[in-house]
C-alpha cells in the first residue's frame, strides 16, 4: 500500500490556513465523551461547560484520550473528518501501559526479566492489539527511576537502575513504534514519560515535590529519558512534581533548554493530566491565563484535559504576550505526528472491527503473556519447599488463592474474569483434589468461616501455599502507603498456620517491594510474582511445580524496614561507611536497631539449580581510552536442572573528582544452561562506559582505580581492580 | 587590664619566620593526649605513630581538641610555651554544645522556648564556665535544619525552619563571643557547624550522603550559617557530608567559592573529625595527599584529628601541586585569632582554677539552667490531667522515675548523678509519701519485680505519671534511629496500666520528634520534656504541679508515621493538594493508610491557661517596597492563670516565579499575659522579607498576592490577603 506523505513544506501550507483558533484547539486534548460518535457522547456537558470548552473548539480539537475500540474509533473519527473544517485527522492516544486486552506482567516485574527482548515482544503485542482497535498513541513507557517503595507507581517502572531502565526504555520504544511508524499499521508511537524524574516525589507521596542537585538529575534521573529519545520515541510526557522549585510542566529550563535545545528534541511535547492548569495550586501560576503562556513558553505543545490553552492563549497572542510563532511550532509538530503515522492517508489508520476480534487476547499473545510472567516472577527464598511434587496434598489459601486482581494497575482494558487466576493454574497441572481451596482472610480482614476452613486445609495438606498481596488499588498512580508491609490480617494467617509446622510457601502478588517481616522470616520459600498479568495462574502454578525454573532478579531493592527508606544498591560510601576494616563501633554511617542493607539486593533471585561462578580475570590491569578490558568469568550449572542465570557486572571508580557509587551496573548476560553445563562469558568494558557529570558536569572519565565486580546480584560479587590510563 | 595587640603586620612578620614545617603543623589539630603537660598524656603513643605524627609536630601544633579545666589547660599550655620556638600558644577548643558544667535542655528544647534571648543567656553561662576552665573556642552552635528525626542529630539543632534556626544561630554566637572576645576572657570563640546541610543526611542516617538543589540549598539550609557569621562568628567547620556531589571539606565551590567568596568569611575553616581524611572512604581522594590538596584547596584551614596536611603538604607546596601562598592563609588566620582571644598577650586566657571553683555549676547558673528547662518543655496533650494537685496521691512510673540520664547527648562534662532527677523534682514539691517511685520498666526491658512494682504503686495512686524516654545515646551523634517510637516495653508498661482507668500522664526524656502512638492516644497528658538538663527534675515538676505553666512550641514536628518522613511545615503545596474544594477523592497528594499531616505540627504547643485570638487585620491591602504592612491582633489570656502566648506570623506567596512553601515563618512573638490581660500585638512585614531565589538564583520579591496567617501554631491560622506592589 502507498502512503501518501504531505511533505513539509505542505504540512507548513495547511497549518498556514488555519486560524489562531483552529491552530490554539489543534494543541487541546480531550476526553472521549466530548466527541461525536462517542458511546459515551455528550456525557460530560457539565464540565465541557466548565472548562469553557465549545462545540467548535471539540470539532478543531487536535487529539482524544482514552479512545479505543476500532468501531468507536471509526465513528469518532468519521465524524470528525465531517466536522473538522480543513479535514485535520485527530490523534487518537491511551494508556497502553502493560498490555493492552492481553494483560503482561507490570513494568517492575517486566524489568525483572532483565529480558529487553521479552519486553519488546510484549510491547510489539501491546501496540498491536492497541492499533487494530484505533489507538495511534500510547502513553508509555513511563522509565522513571524509583528509590522509594511508599510510591504507588513503582510498579510502573522498571526499577532503581538507570542503565536498567534506559536498556527496558529502549525496548519498550522498538516494541511499540516498530521501525516504521508510517508503514506499519500494527503499531503506535510511544509517548516517553514522566520528563522529569516523578519517581522522586518526597516521602513517597504521589505528586509531591522533587528536589535534586542537576547532577544527580543528570546521573540518575535522566538518562533512560534520554535512551528512549535515542531510539526515536515520538512523544514525552511532563511530570506532575516540581524540578528545582519549578512544576515541570512551566519549567523552561527543563523544557526548553534542556528536552528541546540541549538533546534536540523535536517531537510533541504533552502536558499529563491536567498538568498545565495545576500550575495554581503549584503555586507559580495566578491564573489559567499565567498557567497557558508558562507551558507555551517551556514547550508544551498538548495540553491534556484542561483548557489554559483554549481560552488564554488567543489572548496572549493578541496582547503580544505570547508569540504565534510558538503555537505555529507546536501546530507543525503535532501535523507532523499525524503525518507521520499516515492520518492524512487514512485517518482510520490500522482500525479494524475484524482484526480486533482475531487478534485482541489471542492465544499467541496469552502465551506470550504466560512467557513473560515466568520469566519475571522472582524466588526470594528457598529452603528445599520448592518445587512442589505433584503428588503433594497442597492447601492454597490467602486472598489470592482464587482472585483475578492480578493484571495490576493500568490494566483498564484487560478483564479480570478472563485471567487465569492461580487456583485455574493449579488444576492445569494436579488434579483438583490434590488442591484444597481456603481464602483464610481477604485482603485486609478476614471472617471467622475463612479462617476456620483455612486452619482446617492446612491440617490436612503436605504443603501450604500462601497467596498473598496488595489489591491492585493500594498500588498505582495515588496507590501510596505509609506502611509497606502487607496487612496485618495476612501476617496473622501466617502466624496461625506456623504452629502446624508444616511447610509453607508465599506467593506474593503485589506492586511495590515489600517489608517482608512477619512473611520471609516465617515460611520456607517466598516467590515475588507481582502483578503477573492475564496469565499469571497459569504462569506461578509452572513456576511452584518446577515445569519453568524461576530466573527473575529483583531491580529495585527491598528495605528492611520502611524506616530505611531510600535503600538502593548505587548509594555512595560516605567518610564513615559501616563494616570499614578500621571501622569504630559507634561512629559510622548505620542506624541503631537495624542494618544499612536492604533484605533482599538489587539484582537478586533465586533457581531452583545452583550456578557456580569460576574466578573472574580480566584481559588487562590497564584500561586506556583506545584499549577496552574483557572481564571473562566461567558460570556453571552446578544442579540437577536447566535454568537461566542473569549475570551481572558492577564498576566503582575509587577516587572520581565527585563521588561515584559504590557500585554501577555496567552490563549483564542472561545465559541458559543445562545441568552440568558451562559457559565462559566475556564482557567488555570501554573508557566511554566510566564517563560520569563532573563538578563542572562535563562527562568525561577519571584516570585511576576501578573496581569492577561480578557476581549473580548487586551484593555476592567478585572484584578485581584495574587502572584507567589518560 | 591592657591587652597587648600584635597588628597583622605583626603576625605576618611572626608568619615570616615560621618555617614551612612549622607553618604547617599550625594547621594541624590533635587530641589532649599527644601533649606534655596533659594529664592522659602519652595514652596514644599507638595512634601518634600510626599517624605518622612526631613529636616535633605536636610541639608546633596549632590547636587541641577536647582540652578542658583549668589546671590542666594551663599546664599544657606552659609546656607549649616553653616547647614552640616561636612562642606561638595552642587554642584550645571543645564540644561545649548545650552548658559546660551546668548543663542546659539540648538544642531542640532551647528552640522550643522560641526565646532567643534565653538562649543567648545559657550560651553566655556555657562560655563563662568553659573560659574559666580554659576553652578559647567552643565547637557550636550547630545550626544545621532538620527535617528527619531518624538522624539523631536532631536534638543539637533548634528544628526545621531556617528563620527561627538563624535567630538561635545569632543569639548562640551573642552569648558565647559577647561583644569583644579579646576584652571579655569570661567569653569564647563560636564555630559555626556543620557547614553545610548536614541536617539533610539521606534516610536520616549520620554521615550519609546529601543531595539537594541549589535553591534548596539557599532557601532552607543556609540562612542559619549565614545568620551566624552576620553576627560576627569566628569559625566554621566543615560538615561530613557531600554537598553535590563532593565531601564538603574538599568542596571548593562551596567552601571557597560561596563560603569565603561570595560571603566573605575569612575566619578559621576547621574540618569536622577525621573529615579530611575521610574524602578517601568518600572516594574523591587516592590518598592522604590528594586529600589535603582538595582541603586546602577549598580553603579549609585546620585539619581534625587526622594527619594529611602535616605528612603531605609540605611535599605538595615542594612539588608545585599546593601553592604556599594557600598555606600562609590558613596559617595567618589562625594567628588573628589567637591574637584576637588575647593569647599572645595572655596564653593561659580566662584559665583560672578558682574562679573554676566558684563558677562552674554554681547557684546561679543552676538556676538559670532550670529556666531554660521550664520553657523548653511542651504541654503537647492535656484533658484536663495536668496540673497536677498537691494533695493527689501520684505513682511515678516508668525508666526516667529516678534517672540522671536527663542532660542528653554532648553534655560530656556534666554529671548526671548532681543532675536533679524527676522524683527528687517531685519531692521538692510535695511530701515523699505523696509519691510511689516504681521503674516498671527498663529503657528497653523489664523484670517481672519492676512490672509488678509499677502496677502496685499505680493501683493505689489518684494519678500515674509515666516518665518515658530514649536513653542518651539513641540520639546524639550516630545515633540514628529507623524506628521513632519509644521502645515496645514502655509502650507496654502504658498498655497494661490502661485498665485501671486512672488518670495518666506521660512525661517524655528524648533527643527527637518520635511517633507517639500507643503514648499519645492511651494517656491524658502528654508534657516533652526533652533532656532538660541538670535542673530538669525540678523544672519539670514545677511544670507537672503548675508551679510554672508550660510554654514551649515544637519547633520540629511530630510524624504521624516514620513511613511519613519528611514531614515539615513549610512544604510546598503540590498540583494536586489534599483537602483542595475541588480535588478528587483519589488522585491527590496522599498516603492511602496515614494523613499527611504530622501528629503535631510545628509550632504547636499548650498552656494551663487558654488564649484567645481577635480576628487579624492588616493596615492596608497593599505592600510598596517603601510602605511596610502592619499585622495587629489582639490576644487574650482567657484562662484563669498566667501564661505566655508564642503568637506566630506566617507568609505564602500564591503566585511565584518559583514554587513558595505553603507557609513561612516570618516573626513571631511570645508575650506574656496575666488572667483576663489581653494584649494587641502589631506585627510589620516589609518587603524584604518576601524575597527569595528566583530562577536563576535572584534573590528579590514577586509583585503579586500574599497570604498572611497568624496562629498560635503552624496548623490553626487565621488568614488573610495582601498585594505586593511593585
Amino acid at each position: 500500500m502507498e502512503v501518501i506523505q504531505l511533505t513539509e513544506q505542505q504540512l507548513i501550507s495547511l497549518m498556514k490556513q488555519m486560524s489562531l483558533e483552529e491552530k490554539i484547539a489543534q494543541l487541546l486534548q480531550l476526553a472521549t465523551p466530548f466527541f461525536e460518535g462517542a458511546k459515551s457522547e455528550g456525557r460530560i456537558t457539565g464540565p465541557m461547560a466548565s472548562m469553557g470548552i465549545t462545540e467548535n473548539m471539540v470539532r478543531n480539537t487536535g487529539s482524544i484520550l482514552g479512545l479505543t475500540g476500532a468501531e468507536e474509533v471509526i465513528s469518532v473519527q468519521q465524524a470528525h473528518m465531517r466536522n473538522n473544517r480543513l479535514g485535520i485527522p485527530l490523534l487518537i492516544m491511551a494508556d497502553i501501559i502493560h498490555g493492552y486486552k492481553t494483560i503482561f506482567p507490570i513494568p517492575l516485574a517486566l524489568g525483572c526479566s532483565w529480558d529487553a527482548e521479552l519486553a519488546e515482544k510484549c510491547a510489539a503485542i501491546a501496540a498491536k492489539e492497541a492499533a487494530v482497535s484505533g489507538v495511534h498513541v500510547t502513553f508509555a513507557p513511563m522509565v522513571d527511576l524509583v528509590r522509594d517503595p511508599r510510591w504507588g507507581r513503582v510498579m510502573e517502572s522498571t526499577g532503581e537502575d538507570p542503565y536498567l531502565n534506559g536498556e527496558f526504555a529502549r525496548a519498550f520504544v522498538r516494541g511499540f513504534q516498530g521501525r516504521d511508524l508510517s508503514g506499519d499499521s500494527d503499531r503506535v508511537a510511544a509517548c516517553v514519560k514522566h520528563f522529569a524524574a516523578y519517581g522522586a516525589a518526597e516521602g513517597g507521596r504521589d505528586y509531591n515535590t522533587v528536589d535534586m542537585s542537576e547532577r544527580q538529575l543528570r546521573e540518575y534521573y535522566l538518562p533512560a529519558y534520554k535512551a528512549a529519545l535515542e531510539e526515536g520515541c515520538e512523544m514525552v510526557m511532563t511530570s506532575f512534581n516540581t524540578v528545582d522549585g519549578v512544576p515541570a510542566t512551566g519549567n523552561k529550563r527543563l523544557m526548553r533548554d534542556l528536552l528541546r535545545n540541549e538533546w534536540g528534541f523535536d517531537g510533541v511535547l504533552i502536558s499529563d493530566w491536567g498538568a498545565v492548569k495545576e500550575m495554581i495550586p503549584h503555586g507559580v501560576a495566578a491564573d489559567e491565563a499565567e498557567a497557558a503562556s508558562k507551558a507555551i513558553h517551556a514547550g508544551v505543545d498538548i495540553e491534556m484535559m484542561t483548557s489554559c490553552y483554549v481560552n488564554h492563549l488567543q489572548q496572549l497572542v493578541e496582547s503580544g504576550l505570547v508569540d504565534e510563532a510558538l503555537i505555529d511550532e507546536a501546530v507543525l509538530r503535532i501535523l507532523k505526528l499525524k503525518q507521520k503515522l499516515g492520518l492524512f492517508d487514512n485517518p482510520l489508520r490500522g482500525a479494524n472491527v475484524e482484526s480486533e476480534r482475531e487478534i485482541l487476547f489471542c492465544g499467541e499473545h496469552r502465551q506470550a503473556a504466560r512467557e513473560a510472567a515466568v520469566k519475571s516472577c522472582v524466588l526470594l527464598k528457598n529452603e528445599g519447599v520448592l518445587p512442589l511434587a505433584k503428588e503433594q496434598k497442597i492447601a492454597l489459601v490467602g486472598p489470592f488463592a482464587q482472585n483475578g486482581d492480578i493484571l495490576g494497575p493500568w490494566s483498564w482494558l484487560g478483564s479480570q474474569e478472563e485471567a487465569v487466576q492461580l487456583y485455574e493454574g493449579f488444576t492445569r497441572i494436579v488434579e483438583p483434589l490434590q488442591v484444597a481451596v481456603a481464602e483464610g482472610c481477604g485482603i485486609e480482614s478476614a471472617s471467622e468461616e475463612q479462617w476456620k476452613a483455612a486452619l482446617e486445609a492446612a491440617q490436612n495438606a503436605d504443603v501450604i501455599v500462601l497467596a498473598l498481596g496488595e489489591h491492585s488499588d493500594m498500588s498505582g498512580e495515588a496507590g501510596c502507603r505509609a506502611d509497606i508491609r502487607l496487612p496485618e490480617i495476612q501476617r496473622q494467617l501466617i502466624a496461625a498456620l506456623k504452629p502446624l509446622n508444616k511447610p509453607m510457601v508465599a506467593v506474593l502478588f503485589n506492586g511495590r517491594p515489600l517489608d517482608l517481616h512477619g512473611i520471609h522470616d516465617q515460611v520456607g520459600a517466598v516467590l515475588e510474582a507481582w502483578y503477573p498479568g492475564s496469565e499469571g495462574g497459569t504462569a506461578v502454578a509452572e513456576l511452584l511445580y518446577g515445569l519453568a525454573n524461576p530466573s527473575g532478579k529483583l531491580t529495585m531493592s527491598f528495605p528492611y524496614a520502611v524506616g530505611q527508606v531510600p535503600v538502593y544498591y548505587n548509594y555512595f560510601n560516605t567518610g564513615r561507611p559501616q563494616g570499614a576494616p578500621d571501622a569504630q563501633v559507634r561512629y559510622v554511617s548505620q542506624y541503631l536497631d537495624i542494618p544499612n542493607e536492604p533484605l533482599l539486593p538489587f539484582g537478586f533471585g533465586l533457581s531452583y539449580t545452583s550456578f557456580s561462578y569460576g574466578e573472574i580475570s580480566l584481559s588487562s590491569e590497564q584500561m586506556t581510552v583506545e584499549q577496552p578490558l574483557h572481564i571473562k568469568v566461567r558460570v556453571t550449572n552446578t544442579g540437577n536442572q536447566p535454568g537461566e542465570e542473569i549475570v551481572q557486572l558492577y564498576v566503582r571508580d575509587m577516587a572520581g573528582e565527585v563521588v561515584r557509587p559504590v557500585k554501577e551496573l555496567k552490563t549483564y548476560r542472561r545465559i541458559k544452561l543445562m545441568p552440568g553445563e558451562s559457559h565462559e562469558i566475556s564482557f567488555s568494558l570501554t573508557e566511554r562506559q566510566l564517563r560520569y557529570h563532573h563538578a563542572d558536569l562535563q562527562y568525561i572519565s577519571d584516570a585511576g582505580e576501578f573496581a569492577v565486580y561480578v557476581g549473580p546480584n548487586s551484593r555476592d560479587v567478585q572484584e578485581l581492580r584495574f587502572t584507567l590510563m589518560k
